[in-house]
């Protein structure tokens, strides 16, 4: 190892062939990569040869080689240089800072002039963000074992392609999940296995939307990204307004194909849809032959006694997809969702997997399918129960306390975050900014409502949140309002 | 554990409060995936307490609840028994059988009548089948130790979603190991990790793809999934046929907007892009303003002593899209690849990422980024690429020594497998099925051209078969053809 450049170069020993080609693929990789920059004047092959100790033909012969692709250049007298072939990275990146509208790109995607955001990951003092669930319950050395023990048996099977469906071992352990702890009827072969519920929701806008045809109806306020897919997909979204008792289904409009609902936990308001509103909801899809997507996102964790079964358990006519994550109940980073197919959509959502990306990582697929069957799931799930419950009963107290007068928090029995409704108008961007201020991070409904309806309030997650900070959190937001 | 159904019910301790809710839980889990069947006798009430020494409250409790939500009904005098309900599912299954295009799914996808077809996994005695590398030689003791490493690191963090674009240390080590080792001009922020490079495409053509006016060129013979996503999307898709040097340029659409190609090892004939259609084809592209895809899937293994550059080393003006994939290189189950994205591309195919799936399991890309970064993967790639070389020697020689009256190989300096044309008109079809009949699975080449540009010929892999069993497998295929 020699840094001639000021980075190590390493060859072969003496009397590799290899030499030369290592020297001109270090030399041509640093020209590439901006570690030489244009201009540079490279040592003289006697000199060079010196400090690596290699024949002076094996320099001369790589600078050849760079020559003859242009990505060095001699100057008559002075040496060799390196080439202005490297000043395209820098003008690239100068021009990446400010990207202009592209007619190349569909025209939808012009829009967007910057890179998603990236999640915060700077510490709050009250963190009530949401969708986010508590990982460190989480039984790493356990999942670490399965982890292991799955790679063990793949390391034994030929490298093949697997199914687009998904693992048929975690398919069933989903299926037999499901169907105890939600009802959802099911079997191994309804369940697809999808990156994350955002890939369900993706794959079924593909399979589902006719460009300016379809109409999509979501509750409002609802989840953004259900709503992009779907609009992305070129389909009228249509918001239906929620109250009390989940979405209005007499608001829906007549001519709706899809109904995209989140039954067990309204998102972000956090009510349980009534049975009322389940069987007319149910009525209107068999009558208009609409599917309904049912997003039960974090309903495992559910605080009543007597819960009500999924939407799916009810419907008799194939037209609920229920879809299901494990983002909440383990973490988000495992990117593993599902969706509960009807027959009649199996086919197509399974192609749209495959041409969308063959199937999901086997590893984590396998490791997953071990680690419920062993039971793992469940006791993980009734341990963070516990944890999200005494959150909750924290929470509900503090907001009852310090926030009366304030707000009103909506009825929840389920989930990882409850929401209120502002009593009086407030400036909700001022009011956020002021409790960033205080170290609290929350959202207002307003963020999930579509244009136009906007509903004062507020979400509290309690994922990220210790209990003990809760009420001391809750009684500084409020000093923020008053 | 009683069986009184044939199926353990497990409930907990007697003085539990809990009895009653897990006896309830568990026969309508039954009921609803078919272990229960419809019509069946429940045992009395008296009868199964005592089976299962509850008191008969208990039972009488959980029973009350199975029928006021549906489970079983009472028929006076004899008993309970399990409800219709669960018909449905089997109603349901036979149903699914037979699919019929359904109005509800958008046009195109009301074609699929059958679940994407699984990978032939039985064993040929010789098996040429393309596109699956061997994955015996992988160090997974290694990979193990590395993914429980990343995995405690994973453990530490807080369970945020993370960047659309893919964990940083992957998408540095990508750029480093692809400026080294194909020259491609990038840095880390260039890449964008997909869940194989077939995600990329999919992405490529969601973000580029205006329906009913976009042209997208391809090769022809290609690789059919690069064209389904593109003809999904709604583009329409033109064929450009292939020689000794690729893509024929001339040949191509005046008003393409897209082109894919395969430069460094054409799928399927292998042949690599002479430098004079690289040029012609970035001349092309630059004046139309036409965007090139690079798939780039196997050109890791390079036979050749002074391999090209890939095609995105000399673009000048952004239009070229370098797809990758680690489904050769390590194995196809990891679903990993990656595109390095031209600037005016970039927050689009990031935004398209996001929506798709967020983004890709951390895990595997952390494990991966810790593979790289300590040289495994350089070393799985040099040790592979002396085994690819020995079964390609043979396999040359024995289509020489054999096959020479019957066919010629197209030249191919790259990749993990040969192509070769056949002299005279031949039935492929009914070839292939007497090959297949000898124990040899191979493919023909018309399988990969677009209707109507049948090329007449054979391609051979070999990732999956040994390097002793090549000659005699090329032997007995000449006899079927003779």
């Amino acid at each position: 190892m020699k840094h001639p450049f000021g980075f190590p170069l390493a060859l072969p020993e003496r009397g590799s062939r290899q030499r030369m080609p290592a020297l001109h693929g270090q030399l041509r990789a640093a020209i590439l990569d901006g570690r030489l920059k244009p201009g540079l004047r490279l040592p003289a092959t006697r000199e060079l040869a010196e400090t690596l100790a290699v024949s002076r033909n094996t320099v001369v012969v790589a600078y050849d080689l760079l020559l003859g692709e242009g990505y060095i250049e001699a100057r008559r007298g002075a040496g060799h240089f390196v080439a202005d072939l490297a000043v395209r990275r820098g003008e690239r990146h100068a021009r990446g800072d400010v990207v202009t509208p592209d007619g190349r790109l569909a025209p939808y995607w012009r829009s967007f002039a910057s890179l998603p955001a990236p999640m915060r990951t700077d510490g709050f003092a009250y963190d009530f963000r949401l969708g986010i669930p508590d990982s460190r319950g989480f039984p790493y050395d356990i999942w670490r074992r399965l982890s292991a023990r799955a790679l063990r048996n793949l390391s034994k099977a030929a490298p093949l392609y697997d199914l687009a469906q998904g693992r048929w071992p975690l398919r069933q352990a989903i299926a037999q999940h499901i169907s105890f702890a939600r009802a959802v009827s099911c079997d191994a072969e309804d369940v697809i296995v999808t990156s994350g519920a955002q890939q369900a929701f993706d794959l079924l806008a593909r399979v589902l939307v006719t460009p300016g045809h379809t109409v999509v109806a979501v509750e409002d306020p609802g989840y953004p990204p259900l709503r992009a897919v779907f609009l992305t997909a070129g389909a009228r979204v249509v918001g239906v307004p929620v109250d009390e008792e989940g979405l209005i289904v007499e608001q829906l409009p007549h001519d709706a194909h899809v109904i995209y609902v989140t039954p067990s936990h309204q998102f972000p308001l956090g009510v349980v849809m009534s049975p009322r509103r389940r069987v007319a909801l149910l009525a209107f899809a068999r009558a208009r032959g609409a599917l309904v997507i049912e997003d039960d996102y974090d309903s495992e964790f559910r605080y009543s006694p007597r819960p009500l079964d999924a939407l799916q358990t009810l419907d008799r006519d194939d037209a609920v997809c229920y879809v299901g994550t494990f983002s909440k109940c383990l973490f988000p980073s495992l990117r593993l969702g599902y969706a509960v197919v009807p027959p009649w959509l199996r086919s197509a959502f399974a192609h749209a997997k495959h041409q969308a990306d063959w199937h999901g990582d086997v590893l984590a697929q396998d490791t997953l399918a071990a680690f419920m069957a062993e039971g793992h799931l469940v006791r993980h799930v009734r341990h963070m129960r516990k944890v999200y419950a005494a959150r909750r009963d924290v929470l509900l107290a503090a907001l009852q306390r310090h926030g009366k007068h304030h707000m009103r928090v909506w009825a929840s029995d389920a989930g990882l975050h409850l929401a209120a409704k502002l009593h009086a108008p407030t400036d909700v961007t001022a009011l956020l900014r002021r409790a960033a201020a205080s170290g609290i991070n929350l959202e207002c409904l307003s963020a999930y409502a579509m244009a136009g309806a906007a509903e004062e309030g507020l979400a509290f997650g309690f994922g990220m949140i210790e209990v003990e900070r809760m009420d001391e959190g809750i009684a500084r937001l409020m000093r923020a309002i008053a």
